[in-house]
Protein backbone atom coordinates (compact mmCIF):
# COMPACT_ATOMS: atom_id res chain seq x y z
CA UNK A 1 0.00 0.00 0.00
CA UNK A 2 1.18 3.81 -0.54
CA UNK A 3 1.62 5.47 2.87
CA UNK A 4 2.01 9.10 4.08
CA UNK A 5 3.66 10.22 7.23
CA UNK A 6 3.01 14.01 8.39
CA UNK A 7 6.43 14.98 10.24
CA UNK A 8 10.02 14.13 10.69
CA UNK A 9 10.36 13.44 14.48
CA UNK A 10 11.18 10.12 16.34
CA UNK A 11 7.18 8.73 15.59
CA UNK A 12 7.18 9.35 12.34
CA UNK A 13 10.82 7.44 11.66
CA UNK A 14 9.24 4.63 13.38
CA UNK A 15 6.12 3.99 11.68
CA UNK A 16 8.16 5.10 8.41
CA UNK A 17 10.54 2.46 8.77
CA UNK A 18 8.60 -0.19 9.68
CA UNK A 19 6.15 0.05 7.47
CA UNK A 20 8.53 0.31 4.23
CA UNK A 21 10.12 -3.22 6.20
CA UNK A 22 6.60 -4.22 5.69
CA UNK A 23 6.60 -3.81 2.02
CA UNK A 24 4.63 -0.88 1.64
CA UNK A 25 5.93 1.98 0.00
CA UNK A 26 5.62 5.41 2.57
CA UNK A 27 6.41 9.35 1.93
CA UNK A 28 7.26 11.14 4.76
CA UNK A 29 5.74 14.82 3.97
CA UNK A 30 7.29 18.23 6.14
CA UNK A 31 6.92 22.04 5.57
CA UNK A 32 9.23 21.95 2.84
CA UNK A 33 10.39 19.46 0.44
CA UNK A 34 14.30 18.20 0.99
CA UNK A 35 13.82 18.55 4.56
CA UNK A 36 17.02 17.64 6.38
CA UNK A 37 15.60 14.73 8.98
CA UNK A 38 13.23 13.48 5.76
CA UNK A 39 15.81 12.98 3.34
CA UNK A 40 18.03 11.64 5.62
CA UNK A 41 15.20 9.04 6.81
CA UNK A 42 14.75 8.27 2.92
CA UNK A 43 18.56 7.38 2.63
CA UNK A 44 18.35 5.04 5.18
CA UNK A 45 15.02 3.77 4.67
CA UNK A 46 15.71 2.29 1.13
CA UNK A 47 13.89 2.04 -2.17
CA UNK A 48 10.44 2.43 -1.19
CA UNK A 49 10.60 5.44 0.86
CA UNK A 50 10.53 8.98 -0.33
CA UNK A 51 9.86 12.50 1.34
CA UNK A 52 8.42 15.58 0.13
CA UNK A 53 5.94 18.29 1.64
CA UNK A 54 3.08 17.36 3.34
CA UNK A 55 0.44 17.71 0.32
CA UNK A 56 2.74 15.46 -1.83
CA UNK A 57 3.01 13.04 0.80
CA UNK A 58 -0.69 13.18 1.37
CA UNK A 59 -1.82 13.12 -2.39
CA UNK A 60 0.94 10.03 -2.65
CA UNK A 61 -0.95 7.86 0.53
CA UNK A 62 -3.94 5.74 0.48
CA UNK A 63 -3.59 5.54 4.23
CA UNK A 64 -1.81 8.92 6.11
CA UNK A 65 -0.50 8.94 9.52
CA UNK A 66 -0.28 11.82 11.52
CA UNK A 67 3.27 12.26 13.48
CA UNK A 68 3.31 15.76 13.42
CA UNK A 69 3.77 17.26 17.16
CA UNK A 70 0.39 17.83 18.37
CA UNK A 71 0.07 21.48 18.51
CA UNK A 72 1.22 21.59 14.94
CA UNK A 73 -1.22 19.22 13.89
CA UNK A 74 -4.11 21.27 12.67
CA UNK A 75 -1.32 23.18 10.60
CA UNK A 76 0.37 20.70 9.68
CA UNK A 77 -2.81 18.56 7.88
CA UNK A 78 -4.66 22.55 6.78
CA UNK A 79 -0.77 22.46 4.79
CA UNK A 80 -1.11 19.03 3.57
CA UNK A 81 -4.78 20.20 1.62
CA UNK A 82 -8.27 18.80 2.15
CA UNK A 83 -7.90 18.29 -1.82
CA UNK A 84 -5.03 15.63 -1.09
CA UNK A 85 -6.81 14.02 1.91
CA UNK A 86 -10.38 13.92 0.76
CA UNK A 87 -11.64 11.07 1.90
CA UNK A 88 -8.93 8.66 2.75
CA UNK A 89 -8.35 7.43 6.55
CA UNK A 90 -5.95 9.69 8.49
CA UNK A 91 -4.87 7.78 11.49
CA UNK A 92 -3.94 10.43 13.85
CA UNK A 93 -0.92 9.05 16.12
CA UNK A 94 0.08 12.94 17.68
CA UNK A 95 -0.85 14.25 21.35
CA UNK A 96 -1.74 17.66 22.00
CA UNK A 97 0.87 18.31 24.27
CA UNK A 98 2.32 21.99 25.31
CA UNK A 99 5.72 21.97 26.04
CA UNK A 100 5.87 25.44 26.40
CA UNK A 101 6.32 26.09 29.84
CA UNK A 102 8.71 22.77 30.09
CA UNK A 103 8.36 19.47 31.52
CA UNK A 104 6.26 17.88 32.41
CA UNK A 105 3.54 19.07 29.51
CA UNK A 106 0.28 20.47 29.74
CA UNK A 107 -2.38 19.67 27.26
CA UNK A 108 -3.17 22.16 24.42
CA UNK A 109 -6.86 20.80 24.63
CA UNK A 110 -8.57 18.55 26.86
CA UNK A 111 -11.79 17.45 28.77
CA UNK A 112 -14.92 18.69 26.53
CA UNK A 113 -12.63 18.33 23.74
CA UNK A 114 -9.68 16.41 21.79
CA UNK A 115 -7.43 16.84 19.06
CA UNK A 116 -9.18 13.99 17.47
CA UNK A 117 -12.30 15.97 16.83
CA UNK A 118 -10.31 18.93 15.75
CA UNK A 119 -8.98 17.87 12.90
CA UNK A 120 -12.57 15.27 11.84
CA UNK A 121 -14.13 18.95 12.43
CA UNK A 122 -11.73 20.57 10.21
CA UNK A 123 -12.04 18.10 8.03
CA UNK A 124 -15.24 16.44 7.61
CA UNK A 125 -14.58 14.26 4.45
CA UNK A 126 -11.40 12.68 5.91
CA UNK A 127 -11.80 9.68 8.03
CA UNK A 128 -9.90 10.50 11.25
CA UNK A 129 -8.84 7.24 13.53
CA UNK A 130 -7.16 8.25 16.66
CA UNK A 131 -4.55 5.10 17.33
CA UNK A 132 -1.22 4.50 18.66
CA UNK A 133 -1.15 7.71 20.79
CA UNK A 134 -0.49 6.13 23.99
CA UNK A 135 2.52 4.37 23.93
CA UNK A 136 6.07 5.08 22.82
CA UNK A 137 7.37 5.04 19.31
CA UNK A 138 9.22 1.67 19.62
CA UNK A 139 6.41 0.02 21.18
CA UNK A 140 3.83 1.45 18.46
CA UNK A 141 5.38 -1.02 16.36
CA UNK A 142 6.77 -3.68 18.38
CA UNK A 143 4.32 -4.12 21.48
CA UNK A 144 6.27 -7.94 21.56
CA UNK A 145 8.81 -6.37 23.29
CA UNK A 146 6.91 -5.98 26.00
CA UNK A 147 6.57 -8.99 28.33
CA UNK A 148 2.88 -9.56 28.17
CA UNK A 149 0.26 -8.92 25.90
CA UNK A 150 -1.02 -4.98 26.41
CA UNK A 151 -4.35 -2.88 25.18
CA UNK A 152 -4.29 -0.56 22.27
CA UNK A 153 -6.75 1.81 22.03
CA UNK A 154 -8.80 3.19 18.54
CA UNK A 155 -11.66 5.32 17.80
CA UNK A 156 -12.94 6.99 15.06
CA UNK A 157 -16.50 8.22 13.49
CA UNK A 158 -16.12 5.50 10.63
CA UNK A 159 -16.34 1.91 10.82
CA UNK A 160 -14.58 0.66 7.72
CA UNK A 161 -11.52 3.30 8.40
CA UNK A 162 -11.19 1.53 12.04
CA UNK A 163 -10.93 -1.75 10.11
CA UNK A 164 -8.76 -1.12 7.68
CA UNK A 165 -6.46 0.71 10.55
CA UNK A 166 -6.97 -2.51 13.00
CA UNK A 167 -5.49 -4.53 9.78
CA UNK A 168 -2.42 -2.47 9.63
CA UNK A 169 -2.13 -2.50 13.52
CA UNK A 170 -2.21 -6.63 14.11
CA UNK A 171 -1.51 -7.89 10.72
CA UNK A 172 1.75 -5.52 10.44
CA UNK A 173 2.50 -4.40 13.66
CA UNK A 174 1.42 -7.18 16.00
CA UNK A 175 -0.70 -5.46 18.32
CA UNK A 176 -3.00 -8.21 19.65
CA UNK A 177 -5.53 -6.99 21.68
CA UNK A 178 -7.04 -3.42 20.43
CA UNK A 179 -10.13 -2.04 22.16
CA UNK A 180 -12.32 0.04 19.50
CA UNK A 181 -13.65 3.18 21.93
CA UNK A 182 -16.01 3.97 19.50
CA UNK A 183 -16.57 6.95 17.85
CA UNK A 184 -13.95 10.08 17.39
CA UNK A 185 -15.00 11.63 21.01
CA UNK A 186 -12.88 8.78 22.89
CA UNK A 187 -9.72 10.74 21.70
CA UNK A 188 -10.31 12.87 25.21
CA UNK A 189 -10.00 9.73 27.09
CA UNK A 190 -7.12 8.85 25.12
CA UNK A 191 -5.12 11.65 25.02
CA UNK A 192 -5.92 12.48 28.59
CA UNK A 193 -4.21 9.60 29.37
CA UNK A 194 -1.16 10.92 28.56
CA UNK A 195 -0.33 12.78 31.99
CA UNK A 196 -0.28 9.32 33.61
CA UNK A 197 2.05 7.96 30.79
CA UNK A 198 3.94 10.89 31.09
CA UNK A 199 4.45 10.63 35.07
CA UNK A 200 5.10 7.15 34.76
CA UNK A 201 7.50 7.80 32.64
CA UNK A 202 8.90 9.87 34.84
CA UNK A 203 8.75 7.87 37.75
CA UNK A 204 9.86 3.94 36.53
CA UNK A 205 12.70 5.60 34.37
CA UNK A 206 11.69 4.36 31.44
CA UNK A 207 9.05 4.42 27.80
CA UNK A 208 8.83 1.11 27.45
CA UNK A 209 5.78 0.10 29.23
CA UNK A 210 2.06 -0.31 28.42
CA UNK A 211 -1.08 -1.84 30.46
CA UNK A 212 -2.75 -4.52 30.68
CA UNK A 213 -6.43 -4.38 31.05
CA UNK A 214 -7.68 -7.01 33.74
CA UNK A 215 -11.36 -7.37 34.34
CA UNK A 216 -13.61 -10.04 36.64
CA UNK B 1 -7.54 2.81 64.51
CA UNK B 2 -10.23 5.32 64.18
CA UNK B 3 -11.56 5.98 60.88
CA UNK B 4 -13.56 9.13 59.74
CA UNK B 5 -15.25 8.27 56.32
CA UNK B 6 -16.45 11.81 54.85
CA UNK B 7 -19.58 11.18 52.09
CA UNK B 8 -22.47 8.49 52.44
CA UNK B 9 -21.77 7.43 49.01
CA UNK B 10 -21.37 3.63 47.61
CA UNK B 11 -17.75 4.54 47.90
CA UNK B 12 -17.62 5.46 51.79
CA UNK B 13 -20.18 2.92 52.38
CA UNK B 14 -18.15 0.52 51.15
CA UNK B 15 -14.64 1.60 52.56
CA UNK B 16 -16.70 1.99 55.81
CA UNK B 17 -17.84 -1.62 55.59
CA UNK B 18 -14.50 -2.71 54.92
CA UNK B 19 -12.29 -0.58 57.42
CA UNK B 20 -14.99 -1.68 60.52
CA UNK B 21 -14.68 -5.49 59.45
CA UNK B 22 -11.09 -5.21 59.44
CA UNK B 23 -11.84 -4.07 63.08
CA UNK B 24 -11.32 -0.29 62.81
CA UNK B 25 -13.80 2.51 64.43
CA UNK B 26 -15.49 4.11 61.34
CA UNK B 27 -17.68 7.45 61.94
CA UNK B 28 -19.35 8.44 58.76
CA UNK B 29 -19.79 12.13 57.92
CA UNK B 30 -22.03 13.84 56.21
CA UNK B 31 -23.71 17.39 55.97
CA UNK B 32 -26.26 16.85 58.84
CA UNK B 33 -26.35 14.29 61.51
CA UNK B 34 -28.77 11.71 61.43
CA UNK B 35 -28.41 11.34 57.69
CA UNK B 36 -30.71 8.92 56.64
CA UNK B 37 -28.10 6.92 54.54
CA UNK B 38 -25.55 6.86 57.02
CA UNK B 39 -27.67 6.13 59.48
CA UNK B 40 -28.54 2.88 57.79
CA UNK B 41 -25.44 2.16 57.33
CA UNK B 42 -24.32 2.67 60.60
CA UNK B 43 -27.41 0.00 61.33
CA UNK B 44 -25.77 -2.71 59.01
CA UNK B 45 -22.45 -2.05 59.62
CA UNK B 46 -22.53 -2.89 63.20
CA UNK B 47 -20.76 -1.93 66.68
CA UNK B 48 -18.24 -0.04 65.66
CA UNK B 49 -19.78 2.10 63.22
CA UNK B 50 -20.93 5.44 64.01
CA UNK B 51 -22.22 8.65 62.35
CA UNK B 52 -22.32 12.59 62.67
CA UNK B 53 -21.63 15.61 60.71
CA UNK B 54 -18.56 16.31 58.81
CA UNK B 55 -16.76 18.01 61.77
CA UNK B 56 -17.78 14.86 64.09
CA UNK B 57 -16.34 12.60 61.61
CA UNK B 58 -13.45 14.44 60.77
CA UNK B 59 -12.70 14.95 65.04
CA UNK B 60 -12.92 11.43 65.51
CA UNK B 61 -10.92 9.58 63.01
CA UNK B 62 -7.19 9.54 63.28
CA UNK B 63 -6.92 8.90 59.50
CA UNK B 64 -9.85 10.57 57.24
CA UNK B 65 -10.87 9.46 54.05
CA UNK B 66 -12.53 12.05 51.67
CA UNK B 67 -15.54 9.95 49.55
CA UNK B 68 -17.60 12.97 48.70
CA UNK B 69 -18.34 13.87 45.60
CA UNK B 70 -15.58 15.61 43.84
CA UNK B 71 -17.13 18.47 43.03
CA UNK B 72 -18.54 18.77 46.55
CA UNK B 73 -15.11 18.26 47.72
CA UNK B 74 -14.01 21.54 48.86
CA UNK B 75 -17.19 22.61 50.42
CA UNK B 76 -17.19 19.15 52.31
CA UNK B 77 -14.19 19.01 53.97
CA UNK B 78 -14.31 23.28 54.27
CA UNK B 79 -17.39 21.70 56.72
CA UNK B 80 -15.23 19.25 58.48
CA UNK B 81 -12.92 22.17 59.42
CA UNK B 82 -9.40 22.54 59.68
CA UNK B 83 -9.44 22.32 63.55
CA UNK B 84 -10.73 18.79 63.33
CA UNK B 85 -8.38 17.80 60.46
CA UNK B 86 -5.06 19.59 62.25
CA UNK B 87 -2.24 17.60 61.12
CA UNK B 88 -4.65 14.20 60.00
CA UNK B 89 -4.03 12.77 56.32
CA UNK B 90 -6.30 12.81 54.37
CA UNK B 91 -7.00 10.24 51.73
CA UNK B 92 -8.47 11.69 48.68
CA UNK B 93 -10.69 9.60 46.66
CA UNK B 94 -12.45 11.92 45.00
CA UNK B 95 -13.02 12.36 41.67
CA UNK B 96 -13.83 16.14 40.30
CA UNK B 97 -16.86 15.08 37.68
CA UNK B 98 -18.97 16.85 36.69
CA UNK B 99 -22.23 15.65 35.95
CA UNK B 100 -24.66 18.82 35.13
CA UNK B 101 -24.56 18.49 31.64
CA UNK B 102 -24.99 14.81 31.84
CA UNK B 103 -23.19 11.03 30.97
CA UNK B 104 -20.70 11.04 30.36
CA UNK B 105 -19.30 13.63 32.85
CA UNK B 106 -16.49 15.94 32.63
CA UNK B 107 -13.75 17.09 34.86
CA UNK B 108 -14.59 20.28 36.55
CA UNK B 109 -10.53 20.33 37.30
CA UNK B 110 -7.73 19.34 35.35
CA UNK B 111 -4.92 20.00 33.34
CA UNK B 112 -3.09 22.64 35.34
CA UNK B 113 -4.50 21.76 38.61
CA UNK B 114 -6.19 18.91 40.41
CA UNK B 115 -9.09 18.46 43.43
CA UNK B 116 -5.91 16.50 45.73
CA UNK B 117 -3.69 20.05 45.00
CA UNK B 118 -6.93 21.99 45.68
CA UNK B 119 -7.56 20.41 48.95
CA UNK B 120 -3.77 20.52 49.53
CA UNK B 121 -3.91 24.22 49.28
CA UNK B 122 -7.13 24.63 51.32
CA UNK B 123 -5.69 22.65 53.89
CA UNK B 124 -1.86 22.94 54.28
CA UNK B 125 -1.64 21.53 57.33
CA UNK B 126 -3.68 18.61 56.22
CA UNK B 127 -1.37 15.49 55.18
CA UNK B 128 -3.36 15.29 51.23
CA UNK B 129 -2.93 11.37 50.04
CA UNK B 130 -4.55 10.72 46.80
CA UNK B 131 -5.63 6.90 46.40
CA UNK B 132 -8.00 4.84 45.20
CA UNK B 133 -9.50 7.29 42.86
CA UNK B 134 -9.00 4.83 39.72
CA UNK B 135 -10.98 1.76 40.31
CA UNK B 136 -14.59 1.21 41.26
CA UNK B 137 -15.69 0.75 45.00
CA UNK B 138 -15.88 -3.01 45.24
CA UNK B 139 -12.23 -3.27 43.30
CA UNK B 140 -10.56 -1.00 46.06
CA UNK B 141 -11.27 -3.12 48.68
CA UNK B 142 -11.12 -6.02 47.07
CA UNK B 143 -8.69 -6.25 44.57
CA UNK B 144 -8.05 -10.06 44.18
CA UNK B 145 -11.55 -9.76 42.86
CA UNK B 146 -9.90 -9.06 39.30
CA UNK B 147 -8.24 -12.16 37.82
CA UNK B 148 -4.94 -10.64 38.17
CA UNK B 149 -2.82 -8.27 40.21
CA UNK B 150 -2.86 -4.23 38.75
CA UNK B 151 -1.69 -1.39 39.59
CA UNK B 152 -2.84 1.63 42.14
CA UNK B 153 -1.95 4.67 42.21
CA UNK B 154 -0.83 7.06 45.09
CA UNK B 155 0.55 10.55 45.33
CA UNK B 156 1.17 13.31 48.07
CA UNK B 157 3.64 15.87 50.11
CA UNK B 158 4.46 13.56 53.05
CA UNK B 159 6.39 10.46 53.02
CA UNK B 160 5.06 9.50 55.97
CA UNK B 161 1.27 9.73 54.90
CA UNK B 162 1.46 8.12 52.10
CA UNK B 163 3.23 4.94 53.88
CA UNK B 164 0.47 4.83 56.57
CA UNK B 165 -1.66 5.00 53.66
CA UNK B 166 0.09 2.30 51.82
CA UNK B 167 -0.55 -0.09 55.00
CA UNK B 168 -3.94 -0.23 55.14
CA UNK B 169 -3.88 -0.58 51.16
CA UNK B 170 -1.78 -3.19 51.42
CA UNK B 171 -2.62 -5.34 54.85
CA UNK B 172 -6.25 -4.19 54.87
CA UNK B 173 -7.00 -4.36 51.58
CA UNK B 174 -4.81 -6.54 49.80
CA UNK B 175 -3.53 -4.63 47.24
CA UNK B 176 0.11 -5.62 46.48
CA UNK B 177 1.50 -3.22 43.31
CA UNK B 178 1.40 0.51 44.82
CA UNK B 179 3.67 3.22 42.67
CA UNK B 180 4.19 6.34 44.01
CA UNK B 181 4.28 9.14 41.72
CA UNK B 182 5.50 11.66 43.84
CA UNK B 183 4.05 14.90 45.08
CA UNK B 184 0.24 15.80 45.26
CA UNK B 185 0.56 17.36 41.37
CA UNK B 186 0.55 13.30 40.80
CA UNK B 187 -3.19 13.86 41.25
CA UNK B 188 -3.32 15.81 37.79
CA UNK B 189 -2.11 12.25 35.79
CA UNK B 190 -4.84 10.14 38.29
CA UNK B 191 -7.60 12.18 37.96
CA UNK B 192 -6.85 12.72 34.69
CA UNK B 193 -7.42 8.88 33.58
CA UNK B 194 -10.82 9.04 34.65
CA UNK B 195 -12.55 9.65 31.20
CA UNK B 196 -10.62 6.80 29.78
CA UNK B 197 -11.89 4.70 32.96
CA UNK B 198 -15.15 5.65 32.12
CA UNK B 199 -15.24 5.48 28.33
CA UNK B 200 -13.89 1.64 29.36
CA UNK B 201 -16.93 1.47 31.28
CA UNK B 202 -19.18 2.16 28.55
CA UNK B 203 -17.64 0.12 25.96
CA UNK B 204 -16.86 -3.49 28.71
CA UNK B 205 -20.30 -2.68 30.24
CA UNK B 206 -18.48 -3.28 33.37
CA UNK B 207 -16.74 -1.51 36.52
CA UNK B 208 -15.16 -4.55 36.99
CA UNK B 209 -11.69 -3.78 35.85
CA UNK B 210 -8.10 -2.24 36.32
CA UNK B 211 -5.08 -2.42 34.52
CA UNK B 212 -1.61 -4.16 34.92
CA UNK B 213 1.44 -2.26 34.04
CA UNK B 214 3.66 -4.26 31.78
CA UNK B 215 7.27 -3.31 31.36
CA UNK B 216 10.27 -3.95 29.32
Amino acid sequence: MKIAILGTGLVGETLGSKLVALGHEVRMGSRTANNEKAAAWTQKAGARASQGTFTDAAAFGELVFNCTAGTASLEAVKAAGAQALDGKVLVDVSNPLDFSKGFPPTLSVCNTDSLGEQLQRAFPDVKVVKALNTVTASVMVEPSKLPGPTELFICGNDAGAKKQVTQVLTEGFGWKRIIDLGDITGARAMEMSLPLWIRLYQTLGTADFNFQLIRA
